[in-house]
């Protein structure tokens, strides 16, 4: 089973659309951030302010990323979000995933 | 804001109840383990092996313990589950915890 090792995480869950989005936020030794976040089925849109790298880890949705059209993606793949963009995902089974900001 | 440090944490999360129910698993330095999970509006039975330490950090429910008439229980307040034992929850609003796995 994967894991992170050594890390800060943040006791506090970060709570969005009254829950059904929700998410743990871990410091890495270096100062990077990365969030540990589960999503049931909704529609949700989302404000970036630093590049963020999307891993799917369990869960079926489309994602709409700016320029593009709507676009499925399942468990195992990832996609990026570019910094200071908005993006929507349409969650279709409830969806596990890694968020890491990057700089 | 309240941190775990030097900890490890599954990066899967473990899922419940179509996900209305979803935690991450942390382990610390000296083998013990607790979960911080998040849990949706809803009526949810758990099992227990291990004793259990549930801290509600934020949200509202009542809880059914074994030999106890259901009990409202707040952000700030906590439990305590005995092992080997069920218990069941009404949860009113979304509510986040950590849950302690004792020995």
């Amino acid at each position: 089973m994967s894991e992170f090792k050594n890390v800060n995480i943040v006791k506090q869950a970060n709570i969005y659309f009254d829950g059904k989005v929700n998410s743990r936020t871990i410091v890495f030794a270096d100062g990077s951030k990365k969030t540990l976040g589960f999503m049931l089925p909704g529609e949700y849109t989302f404000n970036t302010v630093d590049p963020e790298l999307m891993e799917i880890l369990a869960g079926e949705l489309d994602v709409l990323l700016p320029g593009s059209d709507w676009q499925a993606v399942a468990a195992g793949e990832s996609f990026n979000v570019p910094g200071n963009a908005a993006f929507s995902m349409k969650v279709k089974t409830a969806s596990d995933y890694c968020c890491s900001f990057l700089k």
